[in-house]
């Protein structure tokens, strides 16, 4: 079972610095300390720390770094907030489904989840590098929480689950490793990609859609890094025997 | 079952109305509509308009109240939230309890629940007046959540509680398609395994556990018919290219 200390909260060019201050309370009331800014538009301003209460020491201590890599590259899993489906369907999941899941991953893991932009959520980019994606069932007619307040409900949900009894999570399945790291799956991605235009089957110039569906069918199995050694041993020995 | 237009959000005595303003935005993303004012202490403000966003009809429609009495006279059912323990016992629930119990009152009732002042939340005699008192489990050091952080949880529980039994919030993960079927992903298997012999990756003299270890992986993704297309599509490519 994973600590809530083990939980990245990753706020993506937050536009608004009073915002941060917001989330920066949210979190600590609900238990959460680890805070990544990836390129906040504002820097942390007086109103950010007015908002943030008595949670100041998590804005003192966040993170801020100039990309997600960054933020995420030592994760084992990553959750995206997104506010309304895609084109490209993902598995959704709503926050006490993403809390269990988090919530279950081993103890010595750590997750990020990621909140994107006050005006546009999180770019297609940024959710096609998350494995789940939380959708907080909101009135279709008028869904625009504030993002301290998704930060806020989603935290709560984080807490309920770390706070029930221990032995309800025993069912985590059971694996013989924990997930690869993003930096591992991220390179295997890039591996594959390559491989695929150098046997001539992605065509770079029309790449159509099909890098997403690849990610997606491998991150559904949240592969381990003997998996991924095996994987890229594969894309090694085709370039060899193509002669590339 | 109650319609979540049956409860009404009881603000007693608030003393900042950009917090009314927050308010009103987190009802009506939850789909909460009735907001009743006792004693706000500052009127509405530009502030308040200003953070109530797209929910500006729940301000201009809130109901201002001079007696706690004339807010829930009416009411069958009446919830306060409550930071924290009191030297009088009551019957103390979470919001998620609180949710069960308000969305499952008879639909031709009314709820109210109770918000206290930012500083000193509810009165002894305002508790004395509730029937049950929630408590969001926030962290023991830092419990302070903003009033309206407070309405967003309590809120998203009433909703996931409203929306429990409706199936068009079926959760499981969204899939384009069905899962392949068994002879797919075994012709999928026997395809892998040739060309992995083919491109000189697997001695068939001496496999090990390589198959069985892809056939892991493969199937914890339960890949769909149109997945397993790329996936031969990619090893019909990579024999092409290999010249077998």
């Amino acid at each position: 079972m994973l600590s809530l200390d083990a939980i990245r909260i990753v706020m993506i060019e937050t536009s608004l610095s009073a915002n941060i201050g917001s989330a920066a309370r949210a979190m600590k009331t609900m238990g959460l300390s680890q805070l990544f800014l990836v390129n906040p538009v504002e820097v942390l301003s007086q109103e950010a720390y007015a908002r943030s209460s008595g949670a100041r020491n998590i804005l003192e201590s966040a993170t801020v770094v100039s990309s997600l890599d960054e933020a995420i590259g030592d994760c084992s899993l990553v959750v995206g907030a997104s506010a309304r489906s895609r084109s490209l369907p993902w598995p959704l999941i709503n926050p006490r489904q993403a809390a269990e899941k988090v919530i279950g991953q081993p103890q010595d893991q750590t997750v990020a989840i990621l909140f994107g932009r006050e005006s546009s959520g999180l770019s297609n980019e940024e959710l096609a590098r998350c494995q789940y994606h939380v959708h907080i069932p909101a009135n279709p007619d008028y869904s625009s929480l504030n993002i301290a307040a998704a930060i806020q409900v989603i935290g709560y949900e984080l807490r309920m689950a770390a706070l029930a009894d221990e032995a309800e999570y025993q069912w985590a399945d059971i694996r013989e490793n924990p997930p690869a790291d993003q930096q591992s799956l991220e390179g295997y991605f890039q591996h594959l990609e390559q491989a695929l235009v150098d046997i001539g089957y992605l065509d770079p110039n029309n790449p159509k859609q099909l890098m997403p569906r690849l990610r997606r069918l491998y991150l559904r199995s949240e592969p381990d890094q003997a998996e991924i050694n095996i994987l890229r041993g594969i894309l090694k020995q085709t370039l060899i025997a193509a002669g590339k």
